[in-house]
């Protein structure tokens, strides 16, 4: 599949990126994108939706909103009669030892060769969960639709990065969900800490997140919230973005026609303002991420520290030659614009991504414009900006 | 030992609290406090001193700063010539793990039964490490003398403590040099973020904590760090206290009466602002610590939050009534007023804390002054802010 030539893809929390890219295929990319997987369900209501937590074990905020849902059950049904609303705990083995993962990224783990149990592969912990899940909340593959319309996944990070909501490229319903949540919660993405990340993979089946088993995929990043501990207000936050997404799904059910005169006149240009993964200009490195190398006695632990003058500071956008890292000796290793020559850092300094099975380093992305009507990213920007 | 008497303690990250008591025996216990056991070492010079870092696993920050140590040991021992400086990365397994510890906190293992292995006692990944960190540093019991001088110990918190030195009453050295970091660091403790914490078990061999196989014990917590994340900001704050307090020590070595004098013109009252923990006032209650509840299938998920008004609120006072808790219902759970009428938070919201081994809940504490010249807390506050 030309699309995929040449990535280098994260096994990570977020796999919102889907190539590597030279300059010289943008264009073939922008003209002949694949079509959608979740297009052959386009005229299905949504009524199954499934709130999870815990898909990263030490993430704990989202395991408390759905053991704060489960015991509201008939409220919350009362209030979003069209939907049928479940919960999941997504990896109760990890949660219970207070860790992201027991083996491996469960949110990696639901591509086809790990879900149909290709030969030659281990059965870790998170491999067999994966494929109890896609039995609850799937299929994913095979003839029939999947049984539930849409996942949301409900994640924190260690980094500022205010309330996150991730999308499909393509999926228009969750791109219109998200415009809808951004305005209730922050009275649109340009203003407060609400913003849309915008995965490019557009082909349902070949993302791997737990998300990517329903039909339609939602995931919520919540931050500063340290590994393991929960916040009040990260809480609320998180419960705030559930409310308004299920009101959508509901009013959406109700009368598609009103929340689209909504949306039209909340976002008169017919475009939101997302972020998506920078592409990496320089060979061997990763799409999206701006790697730190590991102490070569642990994997795990940073030979870099971020630099200071980034810390807290997601969505700031950096030039060629800032400062990004110091070393053991106080060395400072500046931004060698191995993704353009301006670009915003995310998730700066994000504790699952210290495990070099995920792709160390910070999170690297572009500013562009998604449409709200087809759901795709207006590609032109890419040009002006990769292309000298 | 009559001093022990009802106290309920806490195998955990701070052991700075040494009774339970009612406002009625406080008189007899500030009469006759237990002679401090390091007084018998009082005229040795101090010369060894072991940097401790990863006694908790996943406090990254301590790792980082014995590795950058290690890498300029030249110039740190030209700069101090009169310490013999070592390092010790304290609980590697757990640190590999990214947790906390494996089986039991490694802080919590020095004590005699446990090191000296009294049967019936199972032998824990950290049970055995502190074996071996005592055979390294100490020995803590014994005829000998322990082979380390001092330990300091860095550790990091979740919370919003800033710079907290703790130190145990009664050692003068350790609180002199306590008074010389924070103004050093701070300007006096009264000022910045750097504070002071003061264990009331005055007798070494009572302690449990890695820091009590030393002579002295000097531990450091800086936040908030999140658990697995190293910050900048928090590793030159941790930095800033290892210079400073090896500063102090040489500046001692060389001339103790130059010190002397300098503390007396930064303290002209020759006392220092501390904290410490506050006892309970109501049976069934903490020293130190009020408790949530923890989850009836998870006991490391705690069944409250804590209160959005005291995230990151440390040193913060509240009064009975206040807001302490949200239970998963939205219920607000008010302080019952169960360790004084006014208490002092701390370590709002550690990650440590959650862990129902460790002892859940807030810490608690109350504002004391201590005397720099015998190192002993001025009990006649306690009797004020407890007894009506």
């Amino acid at each position: 599949m030309k699309y995929k030539v040449g990535c280098v893809l994260l096994p990570s929390l977020l796999s919102f990126c889907a190539s590597f890219s030279s300059p010289n295929n943008i264009n073939k990319n922008s003209i002949k994108p694949p079509t959608p997987t979740f297009l052959n369900h386009k005229k299905r209501p949504i009524q199954k939706v499934v709130v999870v937590g815990g898909t990263h074990g030490n993430e704990y905020t989202g395991v408390w909103c759905i053991k704060a849902l489960s015991r509201h059950a008939a409220k919350i049904s009362s209030q979003y009669p069209s939907l049928t609303i479940e919960t999941l705990l997504a990896n109760p083995e990890a949660h219970y030892e207070n860790k992201r993962f027991i083996h491996s990224d469960l949110n990696r783990e639901f591509s086809q060769d790990k879900l149909l149990g290709e030969e030659g592969l281990p059965l870790t912990v998170e491999r067999l969960r994966a494929q109890e899940v896609n039995e609850l909340l799937g299929p994913k593959f095979g003839e029939n639709h999947p049984s539930t319309d849409v996942i949301v996944d409900l994640h924190t990070t260690t980094t500022n990065m205010g309330i996150c909501l991730i999308v499909p490229e393509g999926d228009v319903e969750m791109i219109k969900a998200a415009a809808y949540v951004s305005h209730k919660v922050c009275g649109g993405v340009n203003e407060g800490e609400c913003r849309i990340l915008v995965h490019s993979i557009l082909d349902r089946n070949e993302r791997p997140n737990l998300g990517s088993i329903a039909r339609h995929g939602f995931t919520v990043e919540v931050g500063p919230v340290p590994q393991g501990v929960l916040r009040h207000d990260a809480v609320e936050k998180t419960e705030k973005v559930i409310h308004y997404f299920l009101e959508y799904l509901e009013k959406q059910n109700k009368n598609e026609q009103n929340i689209n005169t909504l949306l039209e006149e909340w976002y008169p240009e017919g475009q939101l303002t997302i972020f998506k993964a920078a592409k990496a200009c320089e060979e061997g490195q990763l799409c999206g991420r701006i790697r730190w190398p590991s102490d070569p006695e642990n994997p795990n632990f940073p030979q870099f520290l971020v630099h200071k003058s980034l810390q807290d500071r997601d969505f700031h956008k950096i030039q060629k030659g800032d400062a990004l890292f110091v070393d053991l000796d106080g060395n400072v290793i500046n931004y060698s614009g191995s993704h353009g020559e301006e670009v915003y850092l995310i998730f700066v300094n994000e504790g699952g991504y210290y495990y070099s099975s995920s792709g160390t380093g910070l999170g690297v992305a572009v500013k562009r414009k998604i449409g709200i009507e087809d759901g795709m990213i207006r590609r032109y920007y890419e040009k002006k900006s990769i292309t000298p």
